[in-house]
């Protein structure tokens, strides 16, 4: 392995090629410090005729490669397994900005940008990248697009996917493909950008992006609202959508649980009502025109919802201080379910419609198998998508309980396939739920996509042992 | 052959398995006329497992497969060619509705539906299925859909792409892959939606799909402005973009030229404007408010565009009526077009910034080239989508101009990859561009494609000839 490196370190240099066990360490351990993988070496190249003059490398000593931006995955995705025979390849290093065009509303990037810089490069010239997610201090575009992220603006924007236009990838041959096109419309032949995006590394390796860019809205206000079940939750969202179009730009449903989960473990934060309700939904409205208009908008609607009984209650935000007052509740679940113990996560999504159906079908098939367990369950309702966490029933301690994790997911799981839904929203497959795909998938699609990796990256180096 | 067709007929039925010149004809012949295919037999099956069950007997006996919609498309990609040894498919049968789930905001639709009734389907519940285009009352969803349709409601909605959820699909062993999952978010592997739309059915057949609704917009208000330049058109786009955000449904460029030749042909239509300008717009604005709230928006929106010197002039419809007369006018071109007299037809996109640098450039190569030619510009200004079609010079016959057809089309393209467009924006490549496509796309992409290609349909019977 003495060449292989020698290699690598004649293509990015000597000090971008790290093999001291100390100096890998943050590259090899999972965010949540779950596992930490080994690799013969990180690779930190600085542009992307070195990613490619290193995946030729790779190619040549068939040695898999671990691309990884900002290592906040949540599946194993960007963690090489325990071999020791991978490398780890870092784009952390590609981290610039290579144009924003404000008439064509895109901005071209390097995959190794944080999330955040470029909300703000977007701001500064007016615009909005709308990807919003907790992690978008330290997570990059990269990721984000090898992992189709989700996240806040899901509702009136899409996922990452509906928000790039054109990809540069190195290929598993080492070879540049300059897919950079900043086109709405170009039908010339297969989507290779989308097949890309969302395919985790095994296929290629996402070097630089084009991105959509939209209008920075002129106002944007918060409410919440508490309403007796799902199903109403569900009535609100039509009538939402109904009243306020594409100005609806978030709709998170909470339960009871969640936010006394909160205010047990934050008792800082504010209360909104004084009476508690059985679920909760936070509201926010965007206008392009005015908060005038934004606030109009709002209290109509909210007049109507309660007005048809769809709500019981709601307190809307007179500042931005109460709006961001608000939010916090909801960001704060994550960190109050941290706080009061592990439990076992889900990403899910469901057709919206059929979201109050499942929730009502899954609570008793738990509470059957795990007799008084709890259900942590909020998330983008606007979306189709929950985080449906499983918490040990009072007495039972969070260790013991997660020895239930295989029996609890496939409760979980085969409720969410009997509804149509999806084992994973918008955190992808990794390693961690490889084999949840392999049970799930049909053998059509499974099929498909063996043929396709089979045929992109036929010595399979890249990312191996995840997705597939 | 009589053993393949006497199985075609045991599968579908004798009085679905046509072979008879005069009954093949309307499935045969391109619809402006331009070519007339062989095929051995037009196949009509009327379920999707007849479908897979006819792919198997044509795998079976190597029988190249081309699919088949409402036969309008642009670029020859669902006509046999000439060599009498593929069969047509024709997925007309196939028209059912399955589900609209007004909830979930989706329609799942058999792939032969007439695009038309889909959008009426989905008013019928209160919603919006935005696809539209001028074939919208013969064309197919699966056509739309297996070509990636764009239309004039792209600025807001985006392509057929961004529109569909889910595909059922038989693939090219006979199988039917059921990924007709009506989900906002799913991470569970590669995104094969986005693969076989806009494949042109050469990667497997569309026999279904989920599709996205929308809210009904409250009401809708258009008007047509009259500007110097293709620039300050450019200056009106981001300024409404800026102003309506999501509100501004559609922005149509055309210039003299092209409203001059409208009312040459069409002598009743309104004129407008009592004198020329060189180049107008057509605004289109929806709202899910009021009409009240449109009117708003847009003359705010105008006032601005005026008092910043951005426009000379501009109409707003105060009627249905004058809304639907100033899109005649945009509809017109075309036809208006078509009676002129034959002409080369480009359907390019660019960067909607570097749109007016376009035409700025290539109208001076294309005079140097072809003297007095005369260029027909219009389209999708918001999408960067051009219909920039050259008609002949004065004194020379179009039949005679069209024999230069190779050689404008060289120019033309040349300039558009020049600028970062697409030689095909929203028509597709079929047999037509196919020799355009190898000309122009890099060999690291046309090796993916057909690596994809030979690993999904490895005996090459889809749709063979078409786009690789």
């Amino acid at each position: 392995m003495m060449d292989f490196l020698a290699q690598c370190r004649a293509i990015a240099g000597e000090a971008y090629v790290v093999d001291a066990p100390a100096d890998m360490a943050a590259f090899l351990t999972e965010q949540r410090g779950r596992f930490t993988g080994k690799a013969l070496a990180v690779l930190r190249p600085g542009t992307v005729e070195q990613v490619a003059a290193l995946v030729r490398v790779c190619a040549e000593h068939r040695i898999g490669i671990v691309p990884q931006g900002g290592n906040t995955g949540l599946v194993l995705g960007s963690i090489p397994d325990a071999s020791g025979r991978q490398v780890l390849l870092s784009l952390a290093r590609l981290n610039r900005i290579r144009k924003v065009d404000a008439v064509n509303r895109t901005m071209t990037v390097d995959a190794g940008c944080i999330l955040e810089h470029l909300q703000q490069a977007a701001a500064a010239e007016g615009c909005l990248f709308p990807l919003s997610l907790a992690a978008e201090g330290s997570c990059t575009i990269g990721g984000n697009l090898a992992t189709n992220a989700g996240g806040t603006a899901v509702l009136r924007y899409g996922n990452t996917r509906e928000l790039c236009l054109g990809l540069e990838v190195v290929t598993p041959q080492g070879e540049i493909w300059s897919g950079l096109r900043g086109l709405r419309k170009d039908n010339t032949g297969y989507d290779l950008r989308d097949l890309f995006i969302g395919a985790e590394g095994t296929l290629g390796i996402i070097t630089g992006a084009v991105l959509k860019l939209y209008p920075q809205p002129k106002a944007s206000i918060t409410a919440l609202a508490a309403l007796p079940s799902p199903v109403d939750a569900l009535r609100l969202l039509v009538l939402m959508q109904d009243h306020c179009g594409a100005s609806l730009t978030g709709f998170e449903l909470m339960s009871r649980y969640c936010l006394d989960l909160v205010a047990q473990q934050f008792p800082a934060l504010p209360r909104p009502f004084a009476e508690a309700h059985p679920q909760y939904v936070l509201l926010e409205l965007s206008s392009s025109e005015s908060e005038q208009h934004a606030v109009g908008l709002l209290e109509h609607a909210i007049g109507a919802a309660l007005d048809g009984g769809v709500i019981h209650d709601a307190v809307v935000a007179s500042s931005v201080g109460q709006s961001a007052g608000l939010w916090q509740l909801r960001e704060h679940i994550p960190l109050a379910q941290a706080k009061a113990g592990k439990n076992i996560k889900h990403d899910i999504s469901l057709p919206v419609s059929l979201i109050a159906d499942f929730i009502a079908a899954t609570g008793p098939l738990l509470d059957a198998a795990f007799p008084g367990c709890q259900l942590v369950c909020f998330g983008h309702l606007g979306d189709g998508n929950l985080h449906y966490n499983v918490a040990p029933p009072p007495g039972i301690s969070n260790d013991d309980f997660l020895a239930n994790q295989d029996k609890v997911n496939r409760v979980v799981y085969d409720s969410v396939m009997a509804f149509g839904g999806s084992i994973s929203a918008e955190h992808g497959i990794g390693a961690l739920k490889r084999e949840e795909l392999a049970h799930y998938k049909s053998a059509v699609e499974l099929n498909m996509m063996r043929a396709i990796k089979a045929a992109l990256d036929p010595l399979g180096i890249m990312n191996p042992g995840k997705v597939l």
